[in-house]
């Protein structure tokens, strides 16, 4: 039996684990899909402007995110491991092609379970040391990642009527 | 159609091309056994001591490099995409589970193509930044590639023997 390949570090990572009412291929969609992504990605009044997704092992997935006050931030990095509606990793280390990034901070992995009344969803934030680990949580993570889950089921459950 | 995914820049990547006369198969079992990687992957006198392989995404690479004088150079990376037979694609940028590295250098991308009289050998190295790509031209990636290809192709003669 091989091991699990990402086991969370407590020093290291940040996890965010909940139970949503929505299926997981409605979130797998949610997640993949540069229209859907657009609509949920990142906390309001803040906008998710572009989205580029080449769903595949160094495809690209690109975003650009814009603050109330018209302030852009682009962030680019690639797709690593894409189980369809269980399990999808991608980092910003490495750019599109797996060329090493001038700017990397942490990788990004997404698990889904079905559930009796839904989706197990956990999003966990992979890094390379406990300061970028630290900075990323004082950054907001838990927040920011749980009101774009919250952002996410509204988005679906406004697509489902 | 997609586009190649991996595809040089002259500025950032050094690639070596040679063409050699052993089958793809035997070419691929000698990049992926740990025990045949110790063979051939440093230009002798140096040596490998040690080498780990789990060939799926994310999955170990690692070997470590001995100096004649016996001063040990370690090196870790993952797995970025397996094409049994036809494309190895591996990087130092992220440790095994895809965890950011401290130390990422570049990624390194072999391409295997069966010709009439034996195969296509690319090996490419894949850098974040020109002075990367300079640096590792410098330290000597062109002798130093075509040195431990050349002892490849050996290490699979005289295994066939």
């Amino acid at each position: 039996m091989r091991s699990p390949l990402v086991k969370p570090d407590p020093k290291l990572d940040l996890v965010l684990v909940r139970e949503v009412d929505v299926p997981v291929e409605l979130v797998w969609e949610a997640w993949t899909t540069p229209e859907s992504v657009k609509q949920w990605f990142c906390p309001k009044p803040w906008t998710v402007t572009e989205c580029e997704i080449d769903l595949r092992p160094g495809g690209i997935f690109r975003t650009v995110m814009r603050s109330p006050e018209g302030q852009e931030h682009p962030n680019i990095g690639c797709y690593l491991d894409i189980v369809p509606n269980r399990r999808l990793i991608f980092t910003d280390t490495l750019l599109p092609g797996f060329r090493p990034s001038p700017n990397p901070f942490f990788t990004g992995a997404l698990q889904l379970e079905p559930t009796a009344t839904g989706t197990r969803y956990t999003a966990m934030a992979i890094h390379g040391d406990e300061a970028t680990c630290k900075n990323h949580e004082e950054m907001g993570f838990y927040g920011g990642w749980s009101t774009v889950l919250d952002q996410l089921v509204a988005h679906i459950k406004a697509s489902m009527h």
